[in-house]
């Protein structure tokens, strides 16, 4: 995949920046970008996730951060690329930590450029030269063994001693935020409700399979093995995190609810109060992590009427077996993947059933998405070198403001090739699109997290009407037998299922904070694109995830496996620094 | 670690050394050997492991098997060393598979070559671009999710279908053997006594630690991650291998023993009645494997007098908790590895602790040996490019029969660092040896895995008289109240723990088949050195180690992590192409 490398054209290029930075002078810095140009910082410089767009903002981020961060020593790692088009891959120092980044360069001057912190100076992971002996060699007749010292660790926690951290939620997100945690030194509790870590997974329709592939799905520390399938099994999924809890040795309570939390501003303590296993204890962590999943709580629609239904109405997240419902008549509300996905485990089941889709859906076949989208994700990319690290930081090179751009030139490419996929979905009355803007899947999925499907089976088995499709007429009210519609058809019914989406994260803070601190904080993911249901103004980030919210102390982390493993490093750096009292000026705070 | 390489004068070689084999003339090919030369076969020329030594054994072995396997494709992967000590690493082909070996050369000739089975054709292990997928898209009335398939192939094995091998045994030899099965698509049970795996290691005493570091101790497919401690603590170690055995997914059958075995030549199966869950079972497996540890059962010596002694004796692997014998007189007999790890536990515990030395030990500092016996096991060795498979490849490419020449120049410097500890050592009374030929704890553990001990603690309290030590002097008899010796001397003790090591795995052979059938197969383990304990014959090998035995279907696996970790991809082979009816003829079959 990298090219032979234009190293000179990039090194100067780096020389050239980091003598500007060094002189202090913010228009010898502006000298070596292009007039469209962006500088996506995570954590480095902003102790935030931000991205600068243009000239402009990028002066006022360097006025008020570079006197305080001190950047030092950049050192090129790599280039690549061709001429008019190369990128470079570089190490720097900050005061405090240690940074990698990208830059892209449109002829000599810079368009792109991310920074990340990749590690706080004097706590440094500890791994490979520097990692545990595991035993104190010699003799000692006050030797505790690691047995014993985990016991006595867990049997503290909360008792004698507090977390630093409470995670809220024990899912892939709060697993793999714990992990990072937990190498930094950072004590910490996860929560989970369920009884069992990988319940979360264990817990959906018997039919769920991993949309994404093995090579975007990886966990920190402990990758999949080579011979994990492409497509990971719910089940499987869960067995894979009970274990990764177990080896790497997290503080995760199971069976345990949050109830209800309150931060103390002056003391700079939570106090959360909990059920473990059917009992109370309070919890008094200084940072309170919301990891409850990519959404917030199941939405379920009061459609006028359903107090007439006659039959069972529930939500998709609740759909766990079809066999129940074989020969019945069963009618989906949605047209996004879970309800794709419930409507075949019902099809397979033996059940009637019809998807009733409210809004149009983007559709792309999962073969495609592996073909055209996956590709620094994929076994290729691992033969070329790219590994799971380094792709995360190739995809988080590019800003926001141009991913779209990119993304529709991909999915004119896709539509060109499955177009007559397309034609005879589209001629079974499904309805279809890529966006507003023509954009597709991932832009829908960082503005909305929805309306899109990965077709896995569903789409051929409605272009052979095998599932039936209602779409284009609003639900006006549900009836004894079913759903009429606006245009005064009327479906049959025997089952409803809402197949409705989720809310917001931060409906979760209102349940167990309080409305006022979940409105201050305000909604989480979205880019604020002006899109349908993603309105702006701009954020250029997704909004509230990963990074200091308006309410101090309260963080969001969640996202597909993929964003969990990326983003949990620079969520737990932040809490590490914020442990050890280094200074973590937030530019552009929220607050 | 790797030097430029001299690649002209390598490839060179193997041109020749290829065409010559091409020529089917022996003399041409024996033309590129030196008078002194080894030859050490891997699975893939002899379907056996066996090193043939000088010309003369060489040239039988190319008479009797090049015809059959038509080695072909011979590719130099990479060369490296200094002109007049070159190495080149190559892959070749024969007619049932693919292999990969080592050569290294005196001069212009070859010294020694290693050739190992890697593959077998059409029977390669579905991993990186032919994993599985994991699921079939599509819509399918008959779904099996991979949870019900997994059940059904549960429910099913031992019932309505029969493994095609069974192993008895399932600490860390039987769960890497079963793993490489798995991939190859074998059929197997794994059957271990203990109700869970890693029970193996969580029941031996409490401040156990693994005396090798992590980088020798990987297993296959998923390796220890960066962050895994230097020396894995037992419980810990348990926990790994009980995640391990659920996420590859390995028919493990616990609290499972077998009860008696008995082969039928005629219909090439075993009869295996069992013992599962309190239940019996009867298996009828082609292939029987052992793996039930490094050694067989626990050698207990009937001491005179042993009737008389009033206190509590017990043999060192019953040995769990020092608390128990808080001030207690205590002797423990041996003076290797476990009779030292138990002294120190005692020690801690607050016993007053004899160790009972009769015969020398070979003691190395553990930092002595990572600093100077673990160079292509370590961090180092990860960094330049030596990953554990490359390092088993390369320990595995000197013949046995070479190893005490470079073990004996290893300890003379061993011996040099560490003078001043080792004449401390001594003055103490404790008896120190480095092996009859002064070759040190490496060949101790081939010839007879017993005699040596890693420091990490003990000798230092045997220097400071914190443990006994009651040394040349054999035990005369047992008395009511302690141990009285040959030299009219005598030791009181409240409790006397037997570290006299274990018997042979093949006494497990005449316990569970019977006592003809390990007469036949004779002693496993030892290279016949004709050193104390290790009678010749010279093998060249480990005798019935991972290969064919002179009882038909009947194998032997087990050794430390490392060794379990080679050998199981080489045993998993030979039966993976049993299974497929590939002709595999023994040369120098032992049968």
């Amino acid at each position: 995949m990298l090219q032979t490398a234009p190293a000179a054209e990039v090194s100067a290029w780096l020389e050239g920046f980091a003598d500007a930075l060094a002189s202090g002078d913010p228009d010898a810095v502006l000298g070596h970008f292009a007039d469209e140009c962006y500088w996506r910082d995570i954590v480095a410089f902003t102790w935030n996730v931000k991205t600068m767009e243009g000239k402009a903002e990028i002066r006022d981020f360097l006025a008020a951060t570079f006197a305080r961060t001190s950047p030092s020593a950049f050192a090129l790692r790599e280039a690549s690329g061709q001429p008019g088009s190369v990128e470079g891959w570089f190490d720097f120092e900050t005061a405090t930590g240690r940074g990698t980044g990208i830059f892209r360069l449109q002829g000599s001057r810079c368009r792109t450029i991310l920074t990340t912190q990749q590690e706080l100076k004097g706590h440094e992971e500890p791994a490979g030269h520097t990692r545990r002996m595991g035993v104190r060699h010699g003799a000692d007749r006050n030797r505790r063994t690691w047995t014993e010292l985990r016991a006595q660790e867990d049997a503290e926690l909360g008792t004698t001693t507090q977390p630093y951290v409470l995670i809220i939620g024990g899912g892939q997100g709060g697993i793999m935020l714990g992990a990072r945690l937990k190498q930094l030194g950072v004590p910490f509790v996860i929560a989970e409700k369920n009884a069992k870590a990988g319940d979360s997974w264990r817990n959906r329709y018997r039919t769920l399979v991993l949309h994404d592939p093995v090579w975007y799905d990886h966990l920190p520390y402990i990758p999949f093995p080579a011979n994990w399938p492409v497509f990971t099994p719910k089940d499987k999924m869960g067995d894979w995190l009970e274990m990764y809890v177990k080896v790497m040795e997290l503080s995760y309570w199971a069976s345990t609810e949050a109830v209800k939390a309150s931060y103390d501003p002056a003391g700079k303590r939570w106090t959360v109060e909990m059920i473990r296993d059917g009992r109370p204890v309070t919890l008094k962590p200084a940072h309170l992590v919301f990891a409850t999943g990519a959404y917030g709580p199941p939405r379920l629609i009061d459609f006028p009427g359903a107090g007439d239904f006659a039959g069972e109405i529930l939500h998709s997240s609740h759909y766990a077996e079809g066999a129940r419902y074989k020969g019945k008549r069963v009618a989906v509300i949605g047209a996004a993947s879970s309800a794709h996905d419930v409507c075949v485990d019902l099809w397979e089941a033996g059940a009637d059933v019809t998807m009733v889709q409210r809004s149009p859906t983007t559709v792309v076949r999962s073969e495609t998405l592996m073909e055209f989208a996956f590709d620094i994700y994929s076994e290729n990319a691992v033969a070329d070198g790219i590994d799971v690290d380094r792709a995360d930081l190739i995809a988080a090179a590019t800003p926001f403001a141009l991913q779209p751009e990119a993304q529709r030139r991909l999915y004119d490419r896709i539509r060109a090739h499955d177009a007559e996929f397309y034609k005879r979905l589209e001629a079974s009355g499904f309805l279809l699109d890529f966006g507003d803007d023509e954009t597709g899947l991932m832009m829908k999925a960082y503005r909305t997290g929805s309306g899109y499907y990965v077709d896995v089976g569903a789409s051929e088995l409605i272009i052979a009407g095998e599932i039936k499709v209602k779409a284009g007429a609003a639900i006006e009210r549900l009836t004894p037998t079913g759903i009429r519609f606006a245009d005064d058809t009327e479906i049959a019914a025997d089952v409803i299922i809402q197949s409705t989406g989720f809310q917001s994260m931060h409906e979760n803070v209102a349940k167990i904070v309080d409305r006022a601190t979940a409105d201050a904080v305000g909604p989480c993911w979205g880019l604020g694109s002006g899109m349908r249901n993603d309105p702006g103004p701009w954020q250029g980030e997704l909004r509230n995830m990963y990074k200091p919210t308006a309410q101090e102390a309260l963080w969001f982390h969640g996202g597909n496996l993929a964003l969990s493993r990326f983003f949990s490093k620079f969520l737990a750096l932040q809490l590490k620094a914020r442990m050890e009292a280094i200074p973590t000026p937030v530019y552009r705070s929220p607050a």
